[in-house]
């Protein structure tokens, strides 16, 4: 269970990369979980039906038909932005695709659950007298979805229990 | 997508009542919701996955070890019972099997939300000046999970946008 | 801390009722803790105020500008009614005047954490087989307030930790 | 209302600066919000007390006696991190000292629900493409506590409804 989360208005190049991220990965045998609406998660949720994939759309309001059409498993869970929580802890992975304050948030609660996250022209963050920040930045789609893939696998074989 | 509620100190009746309706709801071609723990949730698990469905378990803590092995789908919100909402937000119907005061929560949470309620050996209650409550009572497992199917046919079929 | 919960839609006996237990819980010394929003909760909050009460309102949408105006401290969830929960676990007892669907809600969490119930005009509920539901109920607005003042002194001496 | 964010495992020197913080913000008039925990949390509810202030904790876990002995309300939520969320919506303004991962999320939350943020020796991020982020960063305790009151002043007269 993979994570791709970034903003709800991208550019085009941010579409097209979303959608090739979601192809790869369903490609790789990943369940593409995301935030269930428009811009980047709708792009991601595309892309991985296109190649067979199963998706869950983790949605932040009272109602179902906020999903994109892409969206195989809505879930409603009507409160609001917290949802972010949900989708990071869900994830096994996250990769992040440009994106917001909302995609900043989705990264910041990754880390703190020790989730890995693979960025793609995303946010970078630094303070003074804090480790670096363990995210793995990819350049392109394909190098974002391999590493993913890699590091989902990792998390089969140690702490995470994937079932 | 209809879920099943109850406790997880179930009686020996009710963990056979819970299997009966999920492997009834995946015959019937449901997604089965539920909390993902122990108890009624995971005999509703095992009985839909025994008539090959697929089952998505909405688990309160932060950790997806905690879902039972029927779950395919662990959704990992870590916001404890508040969770409860989700559960009964994401279903179209929800069908309650025996329960202590977290199912008489989860019921609340669907009356509210209108979402349709099935009882089978559930709570009842009133209130003097309160119009009744429209949970549908059902005598076996068989008529709740057929009376499930019916509700979410007809919420397909009306105020509700099933994908 | 003890909240007072009941519905948005009450009966001018019901609105008078909450307005008489948020005064007399103030005048006993409690904080008045709340949804924050119209009817049971504004009139208990006006209640709290005109005995010189501290009033915390528990908010369920994105907004302060939601609050009462008898509501001293907003507390801004934007998790919607998920924050019935938040209210139950917040108070040392909780006092339902009336109400439907939330408030049988709210009462399920409460007894779910352990917060005793005092009720007052509000649901009864059973189940075959279950425990009785411990809930105190009230004849008066006087009686329902001095019970729930009793058993939050109570709490104080024993498992409750009252800042 | 102005929270206080920051790690529960700060340095001395963040320590100082929080109880600081906590200080000049209860001289100003305002009432301190924050997660009720230990660390920048504790400290910064200490110097509102000792300063006469109202201090709210909004707490993560189910259980009240989690918060720190200088929060006078605190708010039992349950949901975990998800509460970072309403630390960052009850706030009018938001000052960080420090901090980790979830002080990066608070921050990030703040900035995503149009609330200022002051930031003292906190995270500093940027994305190409993306705005700068508007967080004013201040050299020294009574500089961020001054920068707040301004601030929650202008939200007083401006978008925001004080009560």
């Amino acid at each position: 269970m993979i994570a791709v989360i970034g903003g709800s208005a991208p550019t085009p190049e941010e579409v097209a990369a979303a959608e090739a991220v979601g192809r790869a990965l369903a490609k790789g045998g990943a369940v593409l979980i995301c935030g269930g609406r428009g811009g980047v998660m709708e792009a991601a949720c595309r892309g991985a039906k296109a190649a067979g994939g199963l998706t869950v759309g983790i949605l932040p309001g009272p109602d179902r038909s906020e999903a994109n059409p892409y969206v195989d498993i809505p879930i409603v869970t009507g409160i609001g932005v917290a949802r972010n929580a949900i989708v990071a802890r869900t994830a096994q992975v996250v990769v992040a695709v440009g994106g917001s304050y909302g995609t900043l948030n989705e990264i910041a609660f990754a880390l703190q659950f020790g989730v890995p996250v693979v960025g793609l022209g995303t946010w970078e963050m630094r303070r003074e007298g804090h480790p670096p920040v363990p995210i793995v930045y990819a350049a392109t789609p394909e190098e974002a979805a391999a590493r993913a893939l890699a590091l989902a696998s990792n998390s089969l074989l140690g702490q995470f229990d994937l079932r």
